[in-house]
C-alpha cells in the first residue's frame, strides 16, 4: 500500500545523493544507517503533500531527503543515549564503530540535512527552513523530556502525550507541511497538513504502545512487553496509576516474564487495552477530519488518505 | 587588545538571546557552556570583517552568534569524545549533567546556530549559509580524522596540517567570510577573508602546540607537556620521526614527567622548537600578506590586523 511511484522516485534520489567523503570512517557510518532501510514514510509524506497541494514531487525531493537524513540522525544519537545495540536487526552505529564516531556521524548528518534543504530552490524555501528548524528543536526537547521522565516520580498524561508529540509526531507534521509549502501554499494554509501529520503520528505511537503490550510476536516481529519489562512510563502505566497503585506493586515485586504477564492481565482488567485503542482511534478520527478539511479546500487527498490508513492498520 | 566596542556589542546580543525553553535541563546545560566564557574571538571576527568590508557590525550580529553557538556545540561534543572532565576550569557538560544530555544539548545548539543564521536578513544570506554549512562539515571531518590518527601507524605531516586546518582554522575563516559577505562582498571577494582566517588559525594552533611542549606554566595556565604525555601525533612528533626513531623509543620506555623531560630535550636537540616557530611564523606571514592584499583593495584592515597580532603574540 506504499505508493511505489513516489517511493521509487525518492529511492533513486537518495542513492544518487549517497554520502561520500573523507574520512571514510565517518561517511561509511552515515551511509550505513541510511541504508538499513525503514519504510521511508517521512520523505514519502513530503512528496505526497507536494502533489496533494498541486506541486511537484520531483521539485520537493531535496526537502524529502532533508527530513529522512534528520530522522536517521536522530536514530543514531538516540541509540547512543538508549545504549541500544541493535537497529533493524543490525548493529547500531556506535556498536559497529564506536560512540565518538556515532556522535560525529549524527552531527554531520544534521548538517547535511540542512545542506539538502539548501539544494531546494522552489517555493516557500525559507518557510520550509523555519518549519524544519522548529521541528528539529522540538525533537531534541522531546527526547530530553523522555529521559527526564524516567527519573521523575510524577508524570502527567498530558506531559506524556506532549513528549510523544514532540519526539515522534511533529516530524511527520513537518514532512507534510514542507511538501505543502513547496507547492506554494502559505504558512497558514500548510498548517492543516502539519496538524494532519501530528494526529497520524500520535495515533501511530499509541498503536505502537498497544502492540508492545498486547500484540503478538507475529504482528510486531520484536519481543513483546519490552515497555513493561523496562518499567517505561507509557500511557498504559500512567493511566493505570490513576486507577490504583497495583501496577507499582507489580513493578516492585516482579521482573521479566512474570511482570509482563501480571501487568498485562491487570491492564486488561482495568480496561486499558480498550482505552488505549480508543485514544489511538480519537487521533485517527482527528486525522480524518483534517483530511476532510483539506478535501473541502480542493486538495487531492486520496494518496495521503491511503497511506495514513495503511500506517494505522499496522499489521506490518 | 580586544576591541571592547565590538565585544560589548556582541556580549549584549548574546545575553539578549540567552537560551531558554523546556525542558530546563536541556536549556540550562546549553546556556552553561555559553556562559563559561572564552575570548569570543569568532563572533568578533564576524563583526570586524563586516566593518572592514564597509558593512554594519550590528546587522551581522545573528551571524556572529551562529558561529559562537556552533563553536560551543563542538566543544560540548568534543569533550564527550575526549572524555574531558574540565573545560575552562569548570566541569564539562557531560560531567555536570550526563552524556545523553550533553549529546542533546550539542544537537540542539547546532539547530539553534542555524536558527540564529535565519535571524539575519542582510546581504549574502544564502552565501553565508553555504560557507557555514561547508565549514560545519569540515569541522566534523577534522574531528574524525583527529580520532583516526590516534590509531593510525602512518600519519603524514600534510595530513596532520590538513586535519588541524579543518578542525580549528576553517571556523575562523568562516567567521571572517560571513562578515565580509554581510557587507555585500561576493563569494570570490570574501574568499580573501576566509584565507586570512585559515592562516591565522593555523599559526595560532602551531603556537599552541609549541607552548604545550616548550612554554611555561605562567604562559599557558595549564599543565605542560600534555601532548607528550598523551603521545599525541603533533607536528613535533611527526617531524621528529622523520629525523630518527628516538622519539618512539622514548614513548615506549618512559612515562609522565620522565617522558616529557626526555622528549622535550630530544626535540630541542633536533631543532624542532625553532622549526615549529618557523612554521607558525610562515602562516603568520601568509596572514599578513592577505591583510596587505585586502588593504590594497581598499578594505579597512586596522582592527583586524591588531586582533591577529594580539592573537599570535599569545602571552595570554
Amino acid at each position: 500500500m506504499i505508493d511505489s511511484r513516489l517511493s521509487n522516485l525518492y529511492e533513486a534520489y537518495r542513492l544518487e545523493h549517497a554520502f561520500s567523503g573523507n574520512p571514510e570512517t565517518l561517511y561509511h557510518s552515515m551511509q550505513y544507517i541510511m541504508d538499513l532501510g525503514g519504510k521511508r514514510i517521512r520523505p514519502l509524506l513530503v512528496l505526497m503533500a507536494a502533489e496533494s497541494a498541486g506541486g511537484s514531487a520531483e521539485e520537493a525531493l531535496p526537502l524529502a531527503h532533508a527530513v529522512e537524513i534528520f530522522h536517521n540522525f536522530s536514530l543514531v544519537h538516540d541509540d547512543i543515549m538508549d545504549q541500544a545495540s541493535v537497529r533493524r536487526g543490525q548493529p547500531t552505529v556506535h556498536e559497529r564503530w564506536n560512540t565518538p564516531t556515532a556522535i560525529l556521524a549524527g552531527d554531520n548528518m544534521l548538517v547535511l540535512a540542512y545542506e539538502s534543504w539548501n539544494r531546494y530552490s522552489g517555493a516557500g524555501k525559507l518557510q520550509a527552513f523555519e518549519t524544519f528548524t522548529a521541528t528539529a528543536k522540538a525533537v531534541c526537547e522531546g527526547q530530553q523530556k523522555d529521559m527526564d521522565f524516567a527519573s521523575q516520580y510524577q508524570v502527567g498524561i498530558p506531559d506524556y502525550l506532549g513528549m510523544i508529540e514532540q519526539k515522534t509526531a511533529v516530524l511527520l507534521g513537518c514532512a507534510l507541511q514542507m511538501g505543502a509549502l513547496s507547492a506554494g501554499l502559505n504558512v497558514e494554509e500548510s498548517r492543516l497538513y502539519y496538524q494532519l501529520g501530528c494526529s497520524v503520528g500520535l495515533s501511530f505511537q499509541m498503536i505502537d504502545d498497544h502492540l508492545d503490550s498486547f500484540g503478538t510476536q507475529a504482528q510486531t516481529g520484536k519481543r513483546l512487553g519490552g515497555d513493561i519489562a523496562e518499567g517505561k512510563k507509557t500511557w498504559l502505566y500512567l493511566r493505570s496509576t490513576q486507577i490504583s497503585n497495583e501496577v507499582n506493586r507489580l513493578f516492585a515485586e516482579l521482573e521479566d516474564e512474570d511482570r509482563i504477564q501480571a501487568v498485562r492481565s491487570l491492564w486488561v482488567e482495568q480496561g486499558l487495552d480498550v482505552g488505549l485503542m480508543e485514544l489511538a482511534e480519537s487521533y485517527h478520527q482527528e486525522a480524518q477530519a483534517y483530511l476532510a478539511e483539506l478535501k473541502a479546500k480542493g486538495r487531492d487527498v486520496q494518496a495521503l488518505n491511503a497511506l495514513c490508513e495503511w500506517l494505522l492498520a499496522r499489521q506490518h
